[in-house]
């Protein structure tokens, strides 16, 4: 809470928040249940925020992971899963692997759809592991939490929420197939917020509008499809009917890590607090990096990473890539844990990790060649650093087509480009200021925020647990159901009544137009020959 | 702009934006065009803001107005309009009067519109007579400002806006006829966003959802015919045809003042900045008024006012009233510059103005008797005061509604409302505990926030004045017309196909039947013997 004059008046309940702020702060007391990967590393710069703050988190993870290791900011509390660090290094393999693999556009979307599928096979039981974990479940039913904190990407923090009757705080960048535009009810309209996969930016033409209908229509079924399993669980587990859309809605708010300098203006709710470069607040580069940017020279350097999800790549990629790097001025720091390429230049430094924030963060930074993973962007464009993309799966094509359209950045097909594409378009990057200039333009609408994001998600994670969720928030569209929410049975109703009306006013005219009629016809005939 | 941490490496950015920063406080220019009355109040507030960073801000006013008065904080510019300070006195006296003229429902409500139409017809020539003012308006044209900061509720300032070619930020509660959802293009559904005047709230029976639509339909036409004389005077100094929606729906930044712990939650869109509270930020009580605060002992005291159109009531009213307020033992403090009533006891203290938001801040204070203004009611709920109300028009009854349902106020029919009906409210807001707890848990809510809504406020005309607009917040659905925006086009063209397609298949079924058949008929007959 901030108090903005010196208020002497508002003193009483000044005083309430307050006691209640020193309380949380001796004794506010977080469950998080996240997701490993790239999910994780944001999350965590929000736990740094919100242990700085005092509050005691507890984070929950798999035995076996890849990125949650134990810290200072939190109490790690792991659980054995049915799988081994061999099962989930050779899936990650395999994965980046087949991302490499040629074939027909078909041929490879069958294969990553496959080993998506093969992947959330571990997370699945994973879940399950945890909610029938008695001891650790009884753990943390006796820890009396104020709030869960969760990625609600897999939809397990929030089961575990329902059971603990505790409010809970998403964090996300976005759910496949929009769940998340359904669990808030957020208002979405296909002719201009472009869906997912569908190549089409706000602006479309008939067709494109044409064509993101159709590709949001199978995404409906599609989320049912994938969550299912997931809803099943919950079921079993919280002994009532549950679907994941319904669960998902439960949540008080949602911190959703985007921001209009690169997504496309679209309808909020209330409880959507937007934190896009969260991700960005820099630190102090380490000392060996420090070195290696400083003895650079003029030229300064280039920061290449293709994300957590791939560290190596095919010999023959890597050494068509090497060669294009040999051929620009400047040092290239490259995420690389493969074979080394045997034409490796001087000017390439291979590293196992790299403060990529950090580093792009640097004056001398001079481009950054990524696989366009959003927090890769959200970084770029937080520290004005133009793009080479080479997008490799998920939403990291639109991510790409965004960066270009803004002229931020140029994009490459990873499987078609050769050396010279490569070489090509970073020394554009690198030596045509309209890149420089446009990320520049991007990056001070994107810094010039009244409150930085990491404090904003930080707030709200305690609002949370100091008022128990905040259901003044909560629109009651949650209590529509599709018909009534687009008001058809109230359309419909009026139709019948207008319907109705006309058809009694027609019947009226007509029963005037036949006693009418027949008066007419009585008085025409020789009535009086009749009556007397 | 905030930098989160000591952040060393974001230097060439920051730098940026620190050099556009202090070219702004060297030489930012706003131009505010203000709506005169309540409107103007709260607006001054956010002028203070952005004087105290050093803006240069140019208010143009009518000669004759209300509230409107210079300041250190701007330079003021008037214009001379048809009318004098009588008339202006005059309407707003014969308005406060008809407000408790008896009479039925719809006698009352034809007498208030005739009176609103009269007060609008003041307005519209004080809009012509600034536009059409050449002097003026070749200053304003010669002033190069950054920015036009207006309320547009009157559409006077995004005229001079378009004129100027300056980008705008709008700052409102609402607009009549929900014209602000048209122009922002944010959707609301009207099985939940409740019409004004319907008398709904967010959570609807069928029939409130038959009524609520209904009501919706009529605002629509509404709008066109109360803003019509200004498309038509905006058209001819603008010499080209604009609509009102059209041009309102030009503005950068809509600063609305509203808060999620009152209003109920409903979409958003990106450009909206939601305040509510912005006028709520507390200063040090006048000599005076701390006095009598501080004589009114253990008891404390009740803040009373109607608002600043209605200053004196009928004397009948005005002396039931005073009867009331002297069966309770607090002191209170009336904004009243009627006729004194005979009956007049010592604990009640009338004042010709009270700092109303410094007074209800006061620890001392028991009790809010107040018209129910969207002002007051936040100030009270800023300050966890208890209210009793008494609407008189406009959302005033929709306010105390929800204040009512919140429970942490009493509504009484100032009609209708006897002396008792007044005392025992006025008791029982102060003795039972209820209301006092409802609205210091709303207050909680409402003051939990991140950062000020003033400090908020004074960020996004900065931003606009320092950006020269904010074109990556406006959404594409401004380029849509009614159909394309809710696809009907693409649905219509896709059951077309469907149609077709149906119908193909059918006519080949049909085709590929016939020619069975024919065959058939031919094989069934001596075909044979035709053949041979």
């Amino acid at each position: 809470m901030t108090m903005r004059l010196s208020a002497r008046p508002q003193i009483t309940v000044a005083l309430v928040l307050l006691l209640s702020m020193l309380s949380l702060a001796a004794g506010g007391k977080l469950l998080v249940v996240p997701v490993d990967g790239s999910h994780w590393l944001s999350m965590k710069e929000v736990l740094d925020g919100l242990g700085q703050k005092g509050h005691e988190i507890i984070v929950v993870a798999p035995e076996i992971n890849m990125h949650i290791k134990p810290s200072e900011t939190f109490i790690m509390k792991t659980y054995p899963v049915p799988f081994t660090k061999e099962d989930l290094n050779e899936q990650f393999h395999s994965f980046s692997q087949e991302i490499f693999e040629e074939g027909s556009l078909l041929e490879r979307f069958v294969k990553i759809y496959q080993r998506t599928n093969r992947l959330s096979a571990l997370f699945l039981p994973a879940c399950t592991h945890l909610l029938f974990n008695k001891e650790l479940v009884r753990y943390l039913e006796d820890s009396k939490f104020d709030a869960v904190f969760t990625d609600p990407f897999l939809p397990c923090g929030q089961i575990l929420a329902e059971h603990l009757s505790v409010p809970s705080v998403f964090f996300l960048r976005g759910i496949p197939c929009h769940l998340d535009y359904q669990a808030t009810q957020c208002p979405s309209p296909p002719s201009y917020v472009p869906r997912m996969f569908s190549g089409t930016a706000d602006r479309m033409t008939f067709l494109q509008r044409v064509k993101n209908l159709i590709f949001g229509l199978p995404l409906l079924f599609l989320c049912d499809f994938v969550y299912h399993p997931y809803a099943n669980l919950a079921s079993e587990f919280l002994q009532r009917d549950v679907t994941v859309p319904d669960l998902l809605s439960h949540a008080s708010i949602w911190l959703v890590k985007l921001d209009f300098v690169f997504e496309y203006p679209r309808p909020l709710m209330p409880n959507m607090i937007v934190i896009g470069g969260v991700n960005c607040a820099p630190k102090k580069l380490p000392q060996e990096f420090e070195a290696i940017v400083n003895a650079s020279g003029e030229h300064g350097i280039v920061v290449f990473s293709l994300g957590s999800m791939v560290s190596e790549i095919p010999m023959k990629k890597a050494i068509e890539i090497t060669e294009a790097l040999g051929s620009v001025p400047q040092t290239v720091l490259w995420r690389y844990t493969g074979q080394v390429p045997s034409n490796l230049p001087n000017n390439v430094k291979l590293v196992k990790w790299l403060p990529q924030n950090d580093l792009l963060a640097h004056p001398k930074t001079r481009a950054f060649i990524t696989h366009g993973g959003s927090h890769g962007v959200y970084e770029a464009i937080c520290n004005a650093v133009p793009m080479v993309l080479m997008p490799l799966f998920g939403d990291q094509m639109d991510n790409a087509k965004r960066v270009e359209t803004r002229g931020a950045g140029l994009t490459l097909n990873i499987l078609e480009m050769t050396s010279k594409d490569i070489s090509d378009a970073l020394r554009a990057v690198i030596n045509d200021k309209k890149y420089k200039e446009n990320i520049k333009r991007l990056s001070e609408l994107h810094l010039d925020r009244p409150i930085h994001p990491l404090d904003l998600a930080v707030h709200w994670v305690e609002f949370v647990m100091r008022h128990k969720g905040a259901p003044h928030l909560r629109p009651a569209a949650h209590e529509l159901n599709w018909i009534q929410y687009h008001s058809l049975d109230v359309f419909a109703f009026l139709l019948a009544v207008v319907l109705l009306s006309m058809f009694i006013s027609l019947e009226c005219c007509l029963f005037c137009f036949r006693r009418c009629f027949h008066k007419k016809g009585r008085t025409s005939k020789p009535t009086k020959s009749k009556s007397h």
